[in-house]
């Protein structure tokens, strides 16, 4: 699965930057969309009647002095899916796409979102909203500065906010004499009510042992080890990616859609483990596996979920130095460490020891795929007989091969929603079919399934690209230098710690010889179980440098706007390499 | 020419921080190098005796109240290459290798400097200082906080400081409670007196048209243009290295060795252009062609060098901005600008402007290489007659390819000391041959001639490796890989505005898949009879994207320690592909 579609390459950046405009005119004389310049404006029928909504959240605002109120799209761990409860953006704007923010003053509210969702926006919100399409913080931090009168207040939920991003929003307001103010309990969630989707409260459960690479004793050991050598030489870590708990306890559940997760932060020290989460959710088989009966340095103490800034601030009180991940740390639980008792990394030594599979893994993770390669075989070879007869659409094969993939052992569903797009919309980035909006399958056009299945030993990600009829001589050699492209960069032969976005553009070079090539990422990380996009593996700039044991997915792609899209993706996993030398 | 050999990759970062020991075991028991061990120390007849020198420093640093005084390896400009008068560090210590640190206490004095530099300091430098061989700057503060005392001075020369490294050691020595001193007077000077080699006085000419892109008036225009169009809306730009000023005013003289370069600075604002030089260095013509004779926008009024810094200083009192690129500007210059007034980028706009060449550059550049071009040529063909009757050495050499350069039409010299290395001498970073020690050239031993000119149309650089005997099975793979290296990477196709970082990989990716590589960077800007190394082209992190008209070397290569060296390079533009689709 393709990731940051958005992520314009530099030489795009004017594009993206170019593309503003309020209300978009292509909204213009379109019925499926709203229309805020009549009166009284026209609303399709598809748009979200919020006035009540933001009527209850201004009430929250005024009771804490707040001339403003931002309310991002994600959730407490930097979630890449985030679960019903924690859609508060969609909840009190209408508009459900998975990237934006959104702000409410006093008197306005307006959502930032970028192209994918400039449609669905304006089908979906009412003209309380206005629709912003500049999604830098820059930009909402001037619109901010333009509503929000001087010595005002402007606040947020510290535990929705990275601490990359609050330092941006931080500075930003700089010297601007607003107040940039956090406040712990989230207004959005009192305003929503009753009517919020609850919390999971699903079981938790240990992984069977055949499913583990190693135990979560183990695995404790390996990051004190981590800790012991490392030259600040912290007392105790912290982990609030949600795959970061589940790695290391070998646990899971079903928090997070097309993640098995659970809600919970861990504080693991030199002396102690403590895993902040709901107790209530464990049996009691569990409890004794994870030895919760002590306080041995080689026992889990349970703590609830909602002490996490507690627990961290009282450690922190002690004479400790804490090391957290700053990619998937909050503001809500930095806020409360003091600076000098704080190491920063990019990223927690779990995502680092967790990017490189062990022996037991690897098998686990390609065993999981073989398997895969058996729903997919068979999707393909059902492709072939059914669409000639016109009975496929690119929702119902969607439905087909997840279907496929649940009858395969071990199978906990989809690792995400799957892409099935036929002819112009496979060029679409991030295009899910729904029941209501599909295409249907033919001889006439190329198609293009993205899917991958959550199993017990592994999780996976595959796109292969078919045409049943006579493709164009243009489409059979854009595949085939997307073909090169996948081949070049899964043959590459590289010294031990290259950086990935070194060698990405071999699986670029075989398009940009003919002048083609594709906007979004070349392949990413993935997981036992666990994220079907796992950082901080692949080619990006931010990315860890590659080492044995690594999967990483390799996907390079063509899209022909309107037309069709290609996209060739496996999994690889890196090797030693035998070479003739050295 | 190869830049950079000390930047070691990532996976060769722990080999450097662990080759650390003081004094080398290597040198134990050798007749060349100095022996401290020793009651009386033993000194090779190389040692330079530095107790003088260093008795007369720590007068002026006794007058000055400090504790430490450092001494960089650098000029005022952030040059690449330095005159003899800014050899401070060679003469305080001895050592005269270009890279390397000293610091001298009211006791102590110690050099830090890289591994190709250790043997050199150990034949150099005489009992009177410590050969560190660790060079960050964490290194030598944590030096210097073991033997300054709390609350003592440490002392520096803002004008040998680039931005950067000041802010490094002010921060390394913050909360130490030893005090940064920034003295203007250089206290090494002072010490040196009479005997310290008297700054250059040479003419500065005026490049006759012909051999210029643009007039100066022009390039001005194109920089205020710039800072017109600028977000941050600059009044003036302070240009700090030397090429950039010598780029503008199409000047040249000979200040610097291998540049030809002269002592200046310019402050261009949006009203006047002001020149820092030593006047009196102009003929009546030159003057006149500089239209010294008025204070209108397009009049050059030149300020005598020494007045650069209350010349920014009095221009930032007004109500300005004045733009730098951080890269080449010293701490002397920009600590007299106060915060709010400027305006910073990596690299200022000539910087950026003269990486593109236009059409005549690129035309004059182009010429030069191909008379460049002749000289190798008939030095290689010389070579083939010469080296078998046994008459040529890697010294003789490197004198008959630069007596041939300078005959070529418009010859200005070598643009860089003559790489000339014969079997194991060509595996060594940056060696050269001088008279006294240097290698016959034979049949028997590859040999490897990095060389390059001054023209007035253009700078060349060319690296060419040659055997004349029967190379071994792995000489000719390592050659035939380096070749297809060069090939890979001259001949790619890719987007516009792609940085050289991501494609590097090209030159490298023939000798990856045999288990070959080398340690040094892909490659580089050059000059119209400017630096042979012009930043910021080039492959690495930290050059800008690629854009049509920029020039680079390509020369990867393959060293095998002890035995033998390959490099092949040559200088290529980036123009616009015509390809099949788009």
């Amino acid at each position: 699965m393709a990731q940051a579609y958005w992520q314009c390459y530099p030489w795009l950046v004017l594009l993206c930057a170019c593309a503003w405009s309020y209300p978009g005119p292509e909204s213009l004389g379109r019925e499926d969309v709203r229309d805020c310049s009549t009166n009284p404006p026209r609303l399709p029928v598809t748009a979200v009647n919020t006035t009540m909504r933001l009527a209850a959240l201004r009430q929250q605002m005024e009771k804490s002095n707040l001339s403003a109120y931002i309310i991002p799209d994600t959730d407490a761990h930097m979630s890449e899916y985030i679960g019903k409860h924690d859609e508060r953006r969609a909840w009190i704007s209408g508009f459900t796409g998975s990237a934006g923010t959104a702000v409410v003053t006093k008197k306005k509210a307006a959502v930032w979102t970028d192209s994918r969702y400039w449609t669905q926006a304006e089908r979906q919100m009412d003209c309380n909203w206005e629709l912003h399409k500049e999604v830098s913080i820059s930009s909402i931090v001037a619109w901010i500065l333009a509503e929000v009168p001087d010595g005002e207040n402007v606040g947020f939920d510290p535990f929705l906010f990275s601490v990359g991003s609050w330092e941006n929003y931080d500075q930003e307001l700089q010297d601007s004499n607003r107040h940039l103010l956090s406040i712990t309990t989230n207004l959005v969630d009192v305003a929503w009510g009753s009517e919020r989707p609850p919390v999971p409260s699903q079981p938790i459960y240990a992984l069977p042992k055949e499913f583990t690479g190693s135990t979560w004793q183990e695995k404790v050991s390996a990051i004190r080890s981590y800790m012991q050598n490392h030259t600040m030489a912290p007392t105790g870590v912290l982990l609030s990616a949600l795959d970061e708990t589940a790695w290391l306890f070998n646990l899971r559940s079903s928090d997070i859609p097309y993640n098995p997760f659970f809600y919970s932060y861990t504080l693991l020290t030199d002396s102690s483990i403590r895993l902040f989460v709901n107790k209530s959710r464990f049996s009691l088989e569990t409890l004794q596996y994870l030895n919760t009966n002590c306080t041995l340095p080689m026992c889990v103490q349970l703590e609830d979920y909602s002490q996490i800034r507690d627990g961290v601030k009282a450690y922190a009180s002690g004479n400790v130095k804490i090391l957290i991940g700053i990619s998937y740390t909050t503001y809500g639980v930095y806020d409360v460490i003091p600076k000098e008792k704080l190491v920063t990394e990019t990223y927690s030594p779990v995502m680092l020891i967790k990017a490189v599979k062990n022996s037991k893994e690897q098998a686990l993770l390609k065993a999981s795929h073989v398997r895969d390669a058996v729903a997919v075989i068979q999707y393909l070879v059902w492709l072939e007989k059914n669409v000639p007869k016109g009975t496929v659409d690119e929702f119902s094969g969607a439905e087909h091969i997840d279907q496929l993939r649940r009858n395969e052992n071990f199978s906990s569903g989809p690792s995400f929603e799957t892409i099935s797009a036929s002819g112009l919309n496979a060029a679409l980035a991030h295009y899910s079919p729904t029941k209501e909006l599909h295409r249907k399958l033919s001889l006439d056009e190329m198609y293009l399934v993205d899917s991958g299945g959550q199993y017990w030993d592994g999780t996976t990600d595959i796109t292969r690209t078919v045409h049943w009829g006579t493709p164009t001589a243009f489409q059979k050699e854009a595949y085939t230098r997307v073909l090169m492209g996948n081949i070049d960069l899964s043959r590459l032969v590289f010294p031990a710690a290259t950086s990935g976005r070194v060698v990405e553009a071999f699986a670029r070079r075989a398009l940009w010889e003919v002048g083609l090539n594709y906007g979004h990422g070349t392949g990413h990380g993935i997981g036992n179980f666990l994220c079907v996009h796992e950082w901080p593996v692949g080619f990006q700039y931010n990315n860890m440098a590659m080492a044995k044991g690594m999967f990483t997915s390799i996907e390079p792609g063509y899209y022909q706007d309107g037309e069709f899209g290609i996209r060739l993706e496996d999994v690889a996993l890196v090797v030693e390499a035998k070479t003739k030398m050295n």
